[in-house]
């Protein structure tokens, strides 16, 4: 991991969308061999509240990619004006009797469903009394708390790690980049990002700092990273001169910014200027086509690996 | 946090016996004011399993120390060749009928008992098993998965924080130290004290770093701390050049080292080299009398808050 000013070495652009590409064709390869062998799919229920456009589309990408890799997805549309304890309800009717959809567990002989509730729900709903509710063997997302303590504790596994993290570290692996006594900076603390990324990378024996929006020398920080996973949700807030030359840059951010050039009026861009971290960084990966695709792939992996284990049972 | 070399300043001494004999009067107080208002008293069940001296100590102590502020501590001993499902068997038990220990609960009063499983159990015994089987509601220990979850998690609280990471923060805190912002390195990533203390710090708003075995350049990461937790188990790490002048240095580590002086034939050392640190550090904990007296203190702390929850539901 070195470079000299003088060479202008461009940094690696490490494709997501080529990586998850490849996964799906691994995941759909054994959900076949699964489907052959044992008759059955997997499937994932995903409920959705109410009808915000943002949701709907990011439900139809993983119903199309469920579809592409042989998962069976079904929706639970509910009305934006449902009551919490209907919720709860719902969730844990597909928790307990999974013959409720007897007709896609029979017909489409799904062998597990993985359950998704979309976020975010509506003001009036508690996103942590639903959440806590999924039980925590169909739980594909993740981000019930006992799976995050158990993503941090030694000797311990969760049944599902949460899809983004598990992406950013996948995005390493694959890019043959190892995380063991590397410095990794993560930059947020979220529960759905900085934190359990932050844990999965401390698991697999790098040495990690969080920064977060109360950190003083966030800049310092980021510039002594090997590995710099990018998730604070700020416009191009890491720049050239932040990152350590050979760095590996993950940038997780999805943020809209004006562009009267687009039809549209706007483009999505990373938290860590592209531009510039192409001419520094050891490896980087663009938004959109980065981490990403590798959110949905992870998605159907999860999915995938909650029916093995049911079919192992 | 500065000092000039020449000073010779010597660091401000923690003087955690002190801190932790304060907490206990304000607990002993809180006892006897449940007591006199709702007729109830918190209670404490040890389970104890084979008879290791250490373990036989520990609790010796942890039982004196319940007396000390009015909490009705009762043993439970099992033998050293005891079933996992027997020693799992009790701890259901005692999760769900506290009625069993009737005298105890009839006569002296007791609202609630906290169930703590001394440690390390028995090699044919899985430790995961059993602590799995505490019900977080009584798990005053907060080893649980799903409390090391909520300890991480933004918007979660678990119902109960590890005793001797909060001890840290405690005697940080009551110390007049303050974490927000700060940078904090924290040595070693236990399930016990490091992993948790350093989500405690996240949370505090620290900018946190966890250096461990795999870690290459610990000592230049712990000189940049400006609060230091060591929690690594190797006598005397920490040399004085490692930490930056005026820093809090938090030893957790307890090592017993060879002492032909003493008649016992050892000492008690801590991670931390302390006649170094004193010429450095602005805080410094010492060993024994640091940490140690603030982990029964908030197992006793742990154990009240119980009982208050239990009361006013």
């Amino acid at each position: 991991m070195a470079s000299s000013e003088e060479e202008q070495k461009k940094a690696t652009i490490i494709d997501g969308k080529a990586i998850a590409h490849t996964i799906r064709s691994e995941i759909a390869s054994e959900v076949q061999q699964l489907s052959t062998k044992h008759g059955k799919v997997p499937g994932l229920a995903v409920i959705i509240v109410g009808s915000r456009k943002d949701s709907q589309s990011y439900v139809n990408m993983k119903r199309k990619a469920c579809a592409e890799v042989g998962i069976k997805s079904y929706d639970i549309n509910l009305p934006e004006k449902v009551p919490e304890a209907e919720l709860i309800q719902k969730v844990q009717e597909l928790n307990a009797h999974p013959d409720i959809h007897v007709l896609a567990f029979v017909l489409l002989k799904i062998s597990f469903a993985g359950i998704l509730v979309q976020l975010p729900l509506p003001a009036h709903i508690n996103e942590e009394n639903v959440l806590n509710e999924i039980s925590i063997e169909k739980d594909v997302d993740g981000f019930h708390p006992l799976n995050i303590g158990k993503l941090g504790m030694k000797g311990r596994d969760p049944l599902f790690q949460p899809c983004t993290p598990k992406g950013c570290l996948e995005l390493l692996s694959r890019s043959g980049i190892s995380v063991k006594s590397k410095r990794a900076v993560v930059v947020g603390r979220s529960n759905i990002v900085g934190l359990p990324v932050a844990l999965l990378l401390l698991k697999a024996d790098a040495t990690v700092t969080v920064v977060h929006s109360r950190t003083t020398d966030s800049e310092s920080i980021i510039r002594e990273a090997d590995i710099i996973i990018a998730a604070a949700g700020q416009a191009n807030m890491i720049k050239g001169d932040w990152i350590k030359p050979g760095a590996a840059v993950i940038d997780v951010g999805t943020n809209a910014v004006d562009d009267p050039s687009r039809k549209s009026g706007y483009r999505l861009v990373g938290d860590v200027d592209f531009e510039q971290a192409c001419k520094v960084a050891g490896w980087v990966t663009p938004v959109p086509g980065g981490v990403g695709p590798m959110t949905v792939a992870m998605l159907l992996k999860n999915t995938l690996d909650g029916a093995k284990r049911k079919i192992e049972q």
